[in-house]
């Protein structure tokens, strides 16, 4: 099954959308919205699966187009959104560009930050922020949306949890992390809204691309038109989405309708730390690890980071070329209190 | 007005309770919980105002008697809770203890963190936990709701969407907490579920005692059945409520039923740190802080933190000695999966 929740209200109005993002239909009967939805998730399953299976033969006369543009995210606002980072290549980088080691617990322990998830952004709205100084930055990621998990659950688990699955861009503020992280806290403003595609998918819509907890698909990130990343969310992923849940259940449970999320797409190809499209690689999933790369090889980074009127597009395709979640499609822009 | 969550499904039934806590009356007509009411609130206030001076009144047949222990949290579960360090002695106290200075910018830059909402415990439930080795401490904190705040909101701006006042214990497994920090991403697994008091109120409830958007009156924090603190929420405060939530909202807006907390409530009074009840002072509002005392004078800590069986009891009484949000009241209890 493939849900949206089209803009309406706080909540956004529950569709089933067709497997090819053409259809979609309203289930207010069933479910008003995807919380809702997923609060009563065993007693709906069967029926939501009907609709879903009916709006795909075609056989529904209340379908109508499905359009990515009129969506909020799949939760417009979450109860909880947890954001890992499975790809260690990722946080590697980060730190050797800083000079710093790799402590050897970061390849068995998660990293995990707490987000915050009662304003997320529609996967077309744009990116509001007051000063492009602040170094606005997409980061391209995988998520699901989870049931009720009981506390210290075990990744099997936690798997068996997983209800649906979708894409992040985790806009990340660059300039306010290291002040922010100094004091010790973790970050809040330096990770303003989230947005996240228009859909999100049942694990067995990916078919074999959904393996081992992971999304074994390219995700394609498009930074003002030109190709930005390809890399495989399932390759370099050290934690798999039932380890990160499990992760984060560990001293409490978790809601149903909770959000966890892999971390940037890393992939370290056969390089030190993976290189840009142009030259051959599979390049980035956000603007941080070119300058990185860049910072590591000339002392300093030459990628600037996003600037108003600048637009990141992240979405994954299958293996025949069809949009599995949609894309989200964000423009940076100025905000005026 | 006084609110309510009775435990009921996910959310919780809303009731208004009366001023001295003895009756309650179903609004269900209006809002059939707290986060629907906040979701309109413009709207609402003045049908729930009439409702609520009724009830005090003692015209309302259908009220009956309020019972603390049915309660749920006001918000069973939230969309947004944010923490922050407001009573900077407490902060001092603890850097003093592992021998490390207090950041200048610490006097003028609140310290805040990302908390989980998804599963809040009700005031009266256990807290479970699978280790008391986690090193289980509470924290006595005053609380915000708010309604919406837009994106880089001004302190009056800010302070102008409080809606309710609250007290929180901010649970914490101290065990946990250095490693996590290490890590870098702030806290996680050191920060389990919250609870907060059975009763919300809105701040016209507190009278004189909310000013300058702090409560300024003594919150008692009771362990085992003995006086542990009674520190001014309206004392030592160095950020208050609105300079809190518009920290928060810096870089993104806050959604209605955003939860802004004060941090444990610390008073320095006329020593160095704060000194015992039993010494004459006002005592502590977690365990940690005489730890750190004791750290300080002793080389070593001698309180230990709470074990399976202990209980916690955190409340606030007005002039009048009438409780005025009613009491958290918990036991540690081990887990079992």
């Amino acid at each position: 099954m493939k849900f949206a929740s089209l803009k309406h209200g706080r909540d956004g109005r529950l569709v089933l959308v067709s497997r090819d993002l053409s259809r979609c239909v309203a289930v207010a009967d069933l479910a008003p919205t995807l919380q809702s939805a997923l609060d009563d998730w065993d007693r709906l399953l069967p029926l939501l699966q009907a609709r879903s299976d009916a709006l795909n033969a075609g056989t529904l006369p209340d379908a109508v187009a499905f359009d990515e543009a009129a969506c909020a995210s799949p939760l417009p606002r979450a109860y909880q959104w947890a954001d890992g980072s499975a790809y260690v290549n990722h946080v590697e980088l980060v730190r050797r560009a800083r000079g710093a080691e790799l402590p050897p617990s970061f390849w068995t322990d998660p990293l995990m930050y707490q987000g915050g998830s009662d304003t997320f952004l529609g996967p077309r709205d744009p990116v509001v922020m007051a000063d492009e100084a602040y170094g606005i930055d997409f980061e391209g990621e995988v998520a699901v949306i989870t049931g009720d998990v009981p506390m210290a659950a075990t990744p099997d688990q936690a798997g068996q949890a997983i209800r649906l699955v979708m894409l992040v861009n985790d806009v990340s503020l660059r300039g306010l992390i290291p002040e922010e992280l100094a004091k010790g806290f973790g970050f809040f403003q330096s990770k303003p809204s989230s947005a996240f595609s228009p859909v999100a998918v049942t694990p067995d819509e990916l078919g074999d691309a959904w393996a081992d907890g992971k999304v074994h698909l390219p995700l394609l990130v498009t930074l003002n038109g030109e190709p930005f990343g390809k890399a495989n969310a399932g390759v370099d992923m050290t934690f798999n989405m039932p380890a990160l849940i499990a992760h984060a259940a560990k001293t409490r449970p978790l809601g149903a309708g909770a959000i966890i999320g892999s971390g940037t797409v890393s992939n370290k190809q056969d390089t030190a730390f993976g290189s840009a499209i142009k030259d051959g690689g599979v390049g980035y999933s956000c603007i941080a690890e070119v300058r990185m790369i860049e910072t590591i090889n000339t002392g300093k980074p030459s990628t600037p980071f996003m600037r108003f009127g600048d637009t990141v597009r992240i979405e994954m395709r299958d293996a025949a070329g069809q949009s599995v979640f949609g894309a989200i499609d964000q423009t940076v822009q100025p905000y005026t209190r």
